[in-house]
């Protein structure tokens, strides 16, 4: 299913949120409207605003709160993407030069810094103290998980829960923030919160999953980024662990960090497609997304009831 | 005079502070707990919580809002100390090694992360949302000016005024905040919180001016970093904006761009020093301080009113 189609009941609201990311782009300098400029515009799926608007369309949904939510849940995530490729040092996102490559690592690590605390302020114009709190719970889950996968880079012991409680962290903890802040600003039932927080993670678990098996089988034009991209940084990922699982004294991960291109390279990444692993990854997916769809059991059905959870699909049959 | 006898009316809030930042390092993680105790336990004079405090104690003290919002505050100032030691590079600070040259440039970038969203989270605790919405304002103006100071380096043809905007974003921003969100959280009269703002901001602008006099004239061992750092780093600062503009021919500055020794840097750091110009910037930041004692004339006089008074005297004696 194309995620245009899913996103119909709130496709006129998401281009309110991209009107919202431009004008936060109208930086008093023009060099830093520059920078903004290049870092919003940059064909992101969007799917934490579209969350945090469905989510608030199951009820009392008011624009006037959502969209600058929506908009402050997406500036978040570009910002941990803008600190993500200036640590990984990262030359290429969606196809685009990143930022740290075009301005350099110091214009990007306060970029970074600018769009962090322009997603706070546009929260914050939310009024609800509980959003607000929870919005800065969820900087310092993301952060201490970021944290988490760089210190746990080139460890080959790591376990799969690990990998779970990082992925919960650094990913899904962001869905949820948008899927739990869309219904509390609609005022959903403190029951009806708790659902959407469940999916919003069992989702946001499935989604780096499958953003992690692409790393490994994607492709490179698609992606918009080099094939095997974590085992280059050492990133242990779900694939990895899996194989690691089933053949405890190989050294072919282990060969291949730090490379990109050669013979170990090639081997491992063909350690890990050429084999059942890819196939029981996507079933772990899978599982996450039924329990979000579970979640959403109790809640009103009506179109963007649907939208969520055709998004779990979407989150699994997705290219890139 | 003596800062602690300045804190006098608050040193045992400031100790609830210290309390507070020793439980932020309680970590989940052992090697997190690590970095944070280093960072948080820096020896720092805390002279932004204790205008918190202070401006509290001038109204309706509430120590439940007051110790997470002074805490909040320091680890926002310390967020940006991790972040421009990263960018700079820095080796040292107070002495004591930097988080990247201990841990890598990669953790401190997400280490300041984690402590900017620590500082929202304290702040947002006091449920108070102008107090939420002004920090998180303050977060983007602080950024923005680093952001400035970036794109401003080597830059020789820079004016007082692009300085004065520069450090009232980067340094001044947080004086304000911390004095301005003491007094709302004490029930202060808006024309009080204003008074107090304006208070913050002309100490904050002298305090800057002191620190980038300081870069010239200190004590490595006292200042616990090298002099001259900011001419290392293209850092144009009043000292030199000031010798500019008695010598628009010189090359002086220019060649001591990147140094840190060597003869030409060794003539910058003499032009700038053995010459008026010093004294007049000494000057400049006294009449900040004026102008911020001035700000406190219509204020309650007690003890806490004196001690304002007393910190703007501190800040242009201090040597470190």
């Amino acid at each position: 299913m194309q995620i245009d189609a899913i996103y119909e009941p709130v496709q006129k609201d998401l281009l309110q949120v991209e009107e919202g990311l431009k004008d936060f782009a109208q930086a008093d300098f023009p060099w830093m409207r520059e920078l903004l400029e290049h870092i919003l515009n940059n064909g992101g799926k969007r799917i934490r605003p579209a969350l945090a608007l469905l989510a608030g369309k199951l009820y009392s949904y008011q624009p006037d709160l959502l969209f600058p939510m929506a908009t402050g849940v997406e500036l978040l995530h570009i910002a941990t993407l803008v600190h993500d490729d200036t640590i990984d040092n990262s030359l290429v996102r969606r196809g685009k030069p990143t930022i740290n490559s075009l301005w350099g690592q110091s214009a990007a690590v306060l970029l970074g810094d600018y769009l962090f605390s322009g997603a706070a302020h546009l929260v914050s114009s939310t009024g609800n103290v509980p959003v607000m709190r929870l919005f800065a719970q969820t900087l310092m889950t993301i952060s201490s998980g970021e944290l988490q996968e760089g210190f746990m880079a080139y460890n080959l012991r790591q376990t799969r829960e690990d990998y779970y409680q990082r992925i919960a962290a650094k990913t899904a903890s962001l869905f949820s923030l948008a899927a739990q802040s869309g219904a509390i600003l609609s005022q959903a039932s403190e029951e009806a919160v708790k659902s959407l927080k469940d999916y919003g993670h069992n989702l946001g678990l499935s989604f780096q999953i499958v953003d992690d098996i692409l790393d490994f089988i994607g492709e490179e034009e698609e992606m918009g980024k080099p094939v095997g991209s974590d085992l280059i940084h050492g990133n242990i990922t779900l694939p990895a662990i899996l194989f690691l699982e089933r053949h405890p004294q190989s050294d072919l991960i282990e060969k291949a960090f730090g490379k990109g291109s050669g013979e170990d390279f090639e081997r491992a990444l063909e350690g890990i497609c050429n084999s059942a692993i890819i196939e029981e990854c996507y079933r772990i997916a899978s599982d996450y997304c039924s329990r979000a769809c579970h979640a959403l059991k109790t809640l009103p059905h009506n179109a963007s009831h649907k939208a969520l959870l055709d998004l779990t699909d979407y989150v699994i049959e997705r290219k890139k």
